[in-house]
Order: structure tokens, then sequence, then C-alpha cells
């Protein structure tokens, strides 16, 4: 396949290839209002200008709703005007980054900004989002520490096992992630103690932003599933595991959970992974016919997580595979739809934690890394941890690779800093 | 107390007396613009109108971002105000009820909506919904069912017990609620099989609707918990017993819940039910310092249940009252932002079935109701129910009472219809 090059020069090693195209919120000082940009190797196509420049004429014409999109502090607008517009868009960014007479390369200096020189926001205006828990991996090796003798449930493999997260606490990455307070249980205690978490981990996952609104009684069966993604974004849902053991009985993981999330400031289409299909792990038993799928339905993305900590050269602690889920994005929309939930523009549904791999770093938590905080992690220079100190900062990347290019979602990091109050 | 009347006949039964002043969204069928409007009587004060007369010109100045609030289709916007904005409103709109000569009673023909002419929609649009687990009995009586042996975890009195649940399913009152599909495991069998819901319940509620952001990272003190509540709804958290027991483990109820909760069409702003306040239960143990509270904090708001067939003469089954709830708001409140959780205006948060007193109907819902379906209610002239038939409509009531007046929420109202689509 010959491969389309732009006329911009794209470093061989991005993951904004000319391939990937993914949307994201971005200000710069010199105009600090929130606009639309596209990631392209080191630029950010500035797409409220370039239509201002006229460079989207003809597509905004076909679209009724697409006057000032780019113009917005969030990609809803941009999303709900649905899977055609942003395949047309998509179409005419190539265009544009093929043809050199197309009209963004004599307005580049207004139109392209360096990404170095950009704030990069929360991309979407979060509805409603969804945790699933679809690593079987991880549902093992967690199930390992909190119930020995019966890791994997009865359930987990009959239905995508998932709960209801806060959206309200999600934020961009790079934002600074507070050490929460929490009620702890310790070892032989019968009462708990309100103290700063102890067991401060990430949680390495993908998400699925809603592209398509789905109506209130109506299920979206399997195969339709994927017309209601817009794209992809990495996403690290930060957990206090002492908080988490002590309150998740009967109904779920709250506090332990609600303090922070932090995705990826760039939300990779859906169209930019399709060549990275693969086929999902084989599902014994059968799933029941709404959740049969077929087909090459995972992504083979590789994950990392790196910790950088102020007494160790920074580490790649986790190295996994998205390939590896067991429940796939069609399966996950077509059960939470299926009691007739609706889905709305903007939701997230998170993949639950990512492990998977044969290394001994094929964990996407610390909580499995460590054993449950009982077997500490050697840094490189001597340092160690079980769960994250004040001042570290954690990395996740994620990319697909082709002989040509990579696409990927660039980094999500963020750094622990201590909680600011005293104990009341 | 001399009680201040109104120039306008308010029913002496009627739940929207001069003492409430709850806000709502409406339409009618000659202007179809959703809008705000104040319950009154038997009659809806049409705010936006009131707005364009002039009746609120001295308010709208002292209010930057008051202008064209009363002409959204939420309250969002109007909450966003602020307290010190809601209390002048509520003193206004006292005045124009009092003093006929105050505008309101000349531009009466305009601004006087009869309730049985609109239509009411959703209030407010919901970010996080968020439910607790705050009476001692249901959590008592449904820990039974779940876990005979273990009914009331050891977590429950140190906390209150909560989850996050789903908001785009959250319908007004009257909305016809779909019966759902989920995956169920009867009886012995180890393999869910795939059915319409054969228990569907309802849950008896009062929410909480947030009135002010708080910043995430800042903990809410329990003692400045109320500044963040704008009002109160009466809530119906329709849930699916069967498809609960198979799914729950180990991260909670997910699909059980998530396709439908009703909201009554009216917010009680928490003024109006100052006169109403009364001690919880005593707490024991003593809760941990951060949920530590004094005074009177529940309400004395008689709650009742009822059930209309087509096999049965109209029933009430459930009465009850929220001043058994064993956490209250501010405990709440201060618990879901100790990890520096944020909450956002319009977020709202629910108690949880409400159940407590001394009769045989003093439960909130089927399930404990009718021992978890082994004990079926006999409703008058012969028929039974375990759960929900299709056809069958639940109708919530809510209400504080003086000697002079009631406040109240009116009814939550929905009717079981069946599922809309085959097994796929």
């Amino acid at each position: 396949m010959t491969q389309a090059t732009s006329w911009l020069a794209i470093p061989a090693d991005s993951d904004f290839s000319f391939q990937n195209l993914p949307y994201g919120i971005f200000s710069t000082a010199a105009s600090e209002e929130k606009r639309v940009g596209v990631a392209i190797g080191t630029w950010i196509i500035d797409l409220a200008e370039a239509a201002r420049l006229g460079l989207f004429h003809d597509w905004e014409a076909r679209y009724a709703e697409a006057k000032l999109v780019f113009r917005q502090i969030t990609l809803n607008a941009f999303i709900a005007l649905g899977a055609a517009a942003h395949q047309a868009l998509r179409q005419r960014l190539r265009q544009l980054l093929t043809e050199p007479e197309a009209g963004l390369r004599a307005g580049a200096e207004e139109v392209l900004v360096e990404q170095a020189a950009a704030t990069l926001h929360l991309p979407v205006q979060i509805g409603d989002y969804t945790d699933f828990y679809s690593s079987q991996e991880h549902a093992t090796n967690v199930g390992k520490l909190f119930r020995p003798d019966n890791p994997l449930l009865p359930n987990w493999k009959y239905l995508p096992v998932a709960y209801h997260g806060r959206a309200s606490s999600i934020v961009v990455s790079g934002t600074p992630i507070r050490r929460p307070w929490g009620q702890v249980l310790s070892g032989e205690a019968t009462v708990p103690v309100f103290e700063p978490t102890q067991a401060l981990d990430f949680e390495l996952e993908l998400g699925f932003i809603i592209g398509k609104e789905s109506r209130l009684g109506v299920p979206v069966p399997a195969a339709e599933a994927e017309n209601y993604i817009f794209g992809l974004v990495l996403f690290n849902d930060w957990s206090a595991r002492d908080i988490q053991r002590w309150e998740y009985q009967p109904l779920g993981p709250f506090l332990s959970k609600n303090f922070a999330s932090s995705i990826s400031p760039w939300v990779v289409p859906l169209a930019a992974l399709e060549p990275f299909r693969v086929p999902g792990p084989v599902q014994d038993p059968a799933p029941l016919p709404y959740l049969q799928t077929t087909g090459a339905l995972n992504f083979d993305l590789q994950l990392t997580v790196e910790i950088i900590t102020s007494q160790s050269t920074p580490a790649v602690v986790t190295r996994t595979n998205a390939r590896y889920l067991y429940w796939n994005i069609r399966q996950q929309v077509a059960h939470h739809t299926v009691t007739g939930c609706n889905l709305r523009v903007g939701d997230l549904l998170a993949t639950g934690t990512i492990s998977g791999g044969e290394g001994p770093d094929a964990h996407g938590c610390l909580l499995e890394l460590t054993e449950g905080g009982r077997k500490p992690l050697q840094l490189p220079t001597g340092a160690a941890r079980t769960y994250l100190l004040d001042g570290d900062e954690v990395v996740m990347r994620g990319w697909a690779r082709t002989e040509n290019s990579r696409v990927g979602f660039g980094e999500v990091r963020g750094k622990i800093v201590p909680s600011a109050y005293e104990n009341p």
C-alpha cells in the first residue's frame, strides 16, 4: 500500500502521525480562548482558525450544525454532528495535509500551533462515566487479594462487570493528584481510622467516548455498538486501595475512586485504529446471544506505565497490551444498554485496569505488581515502592505501530501532591 | 405565630402552600417553550412571564447573571446564582403573593398557569447522581435477604455507604417505565438466563439537589454542608432485584438500576423545610470526627407509596417518614467530599430507600414488604403482588404538615410498560 504523506514534516516516532489525527481542546498564551485542535507531529491544527480562513467551507455547508463547533470549550458539539461529518472532516484534513495548494500550507502561520506552546484541556464534557472490569488477568489477580478462595466470581465470564464512576473529578493529563484522606481499617482493628491513604495506586485503562445518543428504553445491539463510539482515550483511574477495602461492600467502590481520574488530552478516532484490530481471547463459556460478537474487535495497542520519583531513574513498571481484554467494546455497549439505559454524547466507558502478557510487568496497577503491597517494586538505583508517595509522577503511554508510523495517545501524566488539609 | 396569607386562594390540603414555593420546569400547549415556574396551590407562577412584566426588576438588578435564568430548559442557571439570590427571590415571591398591589395580581392572567394545563419536565440537568444507603432499617432488611448471616456489614455504622448511579436515565414523574431485560440466575442453576426481569421493584427515596460547586481537592466540612444544598426532590430508584442479585458482586448494582429512576417535577427549597427539622436517630458508635454533627438535621416528612393496578383498588402499601434516616445530609456531603471529590450544581444525592416506623407497611420497597418475594402483598379486592406487573402504577407522595398548611412534593408517578423488544 502506498502511504500518503504530508508536506508537513512529521517525526517518525510521533504518536500523532498522518494516520492518527486525534482531536483535543487547547489554548495558547496568545489566544486564551479554548478551541478544537487536531494533533499532527509536533503541531496542533487550530480548527477554529482554519474554519475562519474558510478551509472547511464545503464541509460546513454540508452539516447544518457545523458552524462554530470548533469554537467550543469541549468536543461535544463537534462529536454530536455524527459519524458522516467526522469522516468527511477527516478526509478534508488529509487533503489539507497532502495537497500543499489546498490552503493549509498558505495559512500555516495562523493555523499551526506548536504543541509545546499550547495548554491542553479536558477534551470532553463527560455526562456519565462507567468503568468496566474487562481484563480477566486483572480481575483474577485482584480477586485473589480481596477474596483468596473465590478470585473470579461466577458472574464474571457471563457479563462484563461494571460500575458507575464519578464524572465530576475526571481531569486532563498533567493535573496534580491530591492524596485523599479516608477511613481505613488496619490489620486486626475493628474500628477504622481516618488518615491520608497509604495505598494510592494507578489503574491503566482505555476509555471510549460515546459519539451518538441512544434512546431510553431501546437497547443497542452488539453489531451496531461501534456506531455509538466516537473515539478512544488513555485513562488513569486513580485508586486508594486501603479506603476501597473497607468501604466497598456491598455497593462497590465509592470514595476510593471518586477523588480523581486522569484522561489523555487527545481523543483518537476509532477510524485511526482500524488497521490495528485483532481478535480478542476465546470466550468460554460462549456469551449469551445478546453478547455474541465475531471478528477482530480488540485493538493491538501497546501500553506502558512509567513511574518517576525523586529517588530513582524513571522506570517503566508496566508493559501490556489492550489485545488481552476479555470483553470488547461491542459487548460492553450491548450490555450497558440491554436494559434500555440510554447513552449520551460525551459519556465515557472505560475498560477497567488492563493487565495481561508474559512478563512480570504485565500488570496495570500497583495492587497487582506488588501483590497487594506485600512485595515492594524495586525501582532503578535502589528506591522501592509498594504504593505511590507524594512527589511521585505516573506517566501512561499507549500506541499502535505500523511499518511506517505510530498511532498513539501521547501521555496521561499525574503527579501526587500531599493532602492540603489537616485532619478536621 | 401569625401566618402570612396570600390573596390567592390556596386549598388547605395543597402540597404547594404559601410556605413551600417549589421550583420546576414547565410548558403549556399555548407556549411550548420550557421555562421556570413556582407551584402555588393549583397554579404555577410563570417566572419567565413575571420577569418579562418587570416583577423581578430589582432582583435582576442585584444579580449579574440573573437575566434570562427563567427562560431555560432546566433550573441549573437559576440554581447557580447562589443562596442569596434564591432567598431574595423567595422574599419577592412572598411579597407578590401577599401584596395585591405588588403587581402579580394585576398580571395574573399572563403569569398564573393552571397546573392541570401544564406539562412538567425534568427540573434539573443532573451531572453526577450518587445514591446513599442511609436507612438502617432498609439496610438491615435487605442485608438479611442477600446475606442472612451478616445483614448489616461492619462498615455500615462508620460511614454512609453509597455508590454512583446513572444520571442519563433519570426521568420526570409520569414517564412510563419499561420493564428491562437482563441476566438472571434462577434457583439452583449455574448458568444465567436472559429474560425480562420478574422482580421489578420501586425504592422510596428523597434526593438533594446540589446548589453550589465545591472545589476539586477541597472537602466540604459537615458544618458547612447545607450551604451546598439547593433543595429536595422525591425520588423512585426503580430496581430489578433478580438482575441485581446476579450482577452486584463485586462492584455493586449496575444494570439492575440503570434503566430508569423517577424524580418529582418540583424541587422544594431547603428553606421551606426549616420548620420540620427533627433530630435523627442516636448514632452509636459515635461517628469519626469528620462525620460528627449536632442539632435537628433530619426532616419530619411523611412518605407513602401507593400501588394502582387494574385488578385492585388503589392501595397505600408503604407509610414511613424521612425522620428515621440514620445518616443525615451533612454527613453525606462531608463523606462524599472528604477525599476532595468535587460537587457541581445540579448533582443529585439520594438517600437510598427509606424504611422505618411501627407498622408492617414501614418499608420503602417491595423487596422488604414481601420478604424477598416470599410473602405476596395482598391488595384490596383480592389481587396480590410480589413484584410489579406490567400496567401497575406506583405513586409516591411526601409532605410535612403544620397546623395551617402542608409543604409537599406532589407526586412521583410511574407506570410499568412491557419491554418493547424481543429477545435478540
